[in-house]
């Protein structure tokens, strides 16, 4: 087949578009070998082109513009690398309205306005892909979307922020929640303002977008219930040590009898887990289902190049499939109903500060009984005047421990200390609940 | 885009193709959804007809004639799920010849043959996939070909052989080799005939194939050097463990300066690497690379319903970018030449016996010194008469090892208990040597 020449534009040129750009030039060959078609950029929409660049454009393709890539009827792939919501939205529906296939490295936008811009895609004709978007070079909505397409998908469970995996991972060094944050951000894993991060609201986007395209249903970032790393204290990491855990932010997104569970919240993750593997500022994201049981894959989940390159494959795929009608834009082609609050089941751990009085431990005990928890671990020591209690529940349903624990904190002698963390101790299925 | 009706062929109907037909069916409209296309067996190639099978086919659909299936125009896809090197060999090749795309799972077939194959599919242009030929569901190929295009892969790292991995694991508990492998096969995880397994064969059969597809050369079986489990003796075991290692079977493929080094061995492996912590008949590769650094995918590496979740993952795509020249069969494209044998560099480990005299232990350390080996860890203990030194080398040549080696062998002092293996100790590349 002979090699056609294919115009590209971008929106945004700043570090992940200018890594396209690079990687585009320098890999031309190497693409047009594996597609029979050589990518060039030939646009890049930016606010101000007199800016200084790494990897500078060659002349003339940088432009402030928009509609000299929405109306070049020569350029039939965009990729938006400019990231925020507006006005990288309003753009990206013109262009697949307007008949543009679209690439999109935008995790908010598209965990926020997916459904339109699917919607949009589909009644264009037209493809839109955002493998960067989640875990930047890790293929997993590739992984998820072409070979998995005969496992019925039910269960996605990951690391999917890198920062806080490196905060948690440094807590365990024995550094505070403070110490192990400045720690990243003199790394460069957290930005000045990591609120993001590690509030799982990053986290939540990618489980949303993960969610959608495992189980082909609308999941927003709205459906998704997350807490993030800012309360864990070090007294939460040794308990988990004593325990031969570790806490991780874990997202897990579920499908229960036709329900759709996407969550995101410290977990404790037993030390022989693969998630409790997963090293520093790495991802990693476990898909379970049908036919596979479970494949995972891991990698840097962030970085200007890792973006890149997922960026280009998706272009690349773009190119190859334009033409054929091959996975439209069929993510949210149902939308299946979220499980109701509370009814998300899994193991939990919690801890208590119990006075040093006979029958303090049959109160608790007694307690989760009434709600059918049963207890799985109980490890107690002294602690000033009483004593600290730390519980692993089996299996219970999130509702029924916090009524429990709302009872708990009706009686004098107990006193609660945490919330609830769920527990991710085995990678079989059925022992894993929430997770 | 209507719904397309694909008639699909099937060389061969045991529990590989039994499975594709039931998951082809079970799915059906999974597939339509993604690919807009209805996917349809009506065609299996088998010896006997009359056999009693899993989830036996349609009427009609099982032939012992192979010309019913070449010459039929309106079968545009087929799939090798027969096995074996002939004839499914020469039933490929004349497909690929007569225009039609090939899907394989044929291991021993594409690291044989492959070349033959990939240049019939270009002549013809036609696709060839070979998914399932490499660790079944796990989808390394396509995350190769597609995903990681633009990134320049260099090494490629894996377990890739469940079997091994699971006797290794197995023997850490205090098997021998024996009870391990009666384990394995009473579980079903070795066949009754272990030998392609344990000898290193299967798993050189897919670093042929992965080296490859991420160096777009060609790789064949006869140029990867491999060895087996058979030797390692609970000796070797108990070693590893005071050095905080494992022993896995682990399959390396390197670009070295333009050359390629592709090779399987058992190897101590840190116990805070990656692939030490692969679990039991479970299989992992790592992809490392310019552009994503690290990438790792893990997942059952066998099963006829992962095998077939692959082949139909490789199905959809040939349909899905059969009109566009996407990806054409460009694994092959050059050859590079093969690093010389002994210019592998790695840290090794080897063990020795040394007569417990004043002297000897100064002997193996000049034989290493002259050829430029360092020592990294030296575990050294009483052994009846003599003393049992344990040694782990810094990065060497393995053939200045081997010559080392040789040389303390003729000590009256010295003797050898134990071939060289590699050591696999840390995940930055750097670190890595061979592996």
């Amino acid at each position: 087949m002979a090699s056609v020449d294919v115009p590209v534009a971008l929106l945004g040129y700043g570090t992940v578009g200018a890594a396209v750009n690079r990687l585009l030039t320098d890999s031309a060959d190497d693409i047009e070998r594996a597609t029979g078609h050589r990518l060039r950029i030939v646009k890049a929409l930016v606010q101000d082109p007199g800016k200084e660049r790494e990897y500078p454009p060659a002349g003339g393709v940088l432009t402030t513009d928009f509609r000299e890539i929405a109306e070049d009827a020569s350029i039939a792939v965009v990729a938006e690398v400019m990231g925020g919501i507006e006005p990288a939205g309003g753009y990206v529906l013109e262009l697949l309205r307007g008949g543009k296939h679209v690439v999109s490295a935008n995790k908010q936008l598209i965990a926020r306005r997916g459904a339109e811009l699917f919607e949009a895609a589909s009644s264009s004709g037209v493809q839109l892909r955002f493998e960067a978007s989640v875990c930047a070079a890790i293929p997993v909505i590739k992984v998820l979307r072409e070979s998995l397409v005969v496992t019925n998908v039910h269960r996605v469970l990951g690391i999917v922020n890198g920062t806080t995996n490196f905060v948690l991972t440094e807590m365990e060094g024995g550094k505070t929640y403070g110490e192990a944050l400045a720690e990243a951000q003199a790394r460069g894993y957290a930005e000045a303002d990591p609120t993001d991060d590690v509030s799982g609201a990053d986290a939540a986007a990618k489980m949303a977008i993960l969610a959608t395209v495992a189980f082909n249903s609308r999941v927003d970032l709205a459906d998704v219930e997350y807490s993030g790393i800012t309360g864990i204290d070090p007294l939460d990491v040794a308990a988990a040590r004593q325990l031969d855990m570790v806490i991780r932010l874990v997202g897990a997104a579920r499908l229960v009898d036709g329900h759709v569970d996407v969550r995101v919240h410290p977990a404790l993750v037993d030390k022989q887990h693969p998630l409790a593997k997963v090293d520093g500022a790495f991802n990693a994201v476990m898909l379970q289902g049908d036919a596979i049981r479970e494949i995972t894959l891991e990698g840097p989940g962030a970085g200007g190049i890792e973006t890149a390159s997922a960026v280009i494959a998706d272009i690349t795929t773009v190119i190859g499939t334009m033409h054929t009608g091959f996975l439209q834009n069929d993510a949210a082609w149902r939308t299946l109903p979220k499980l109701p609050a509370g009814d998300n089941r899994s193991p939990f751990y919690f801890r208590l500060s119990v006075e040093d009085r006979p029958g303090a431990l049959a109160q608790v005990a007694e307690a989760l009984a009434q709600r059918e928890i049963s207890i799985a671990r109980l490890l107690q020591h002294q602690n000033g005047d009483g004593a600290a209690l730390h519980v692993v529940t089996h299996q219970a349903r999130a509702g029924a421990l916090d009524e429990a624990l709302a009872a708990l904190g009706g009686l004098s002698d107990v006193h609660r200390r945490s919330n609830p963390l769920p527990v991710v101790s085995d990678r079989g299925v059925s022992e894993l609940g929430w997770a």
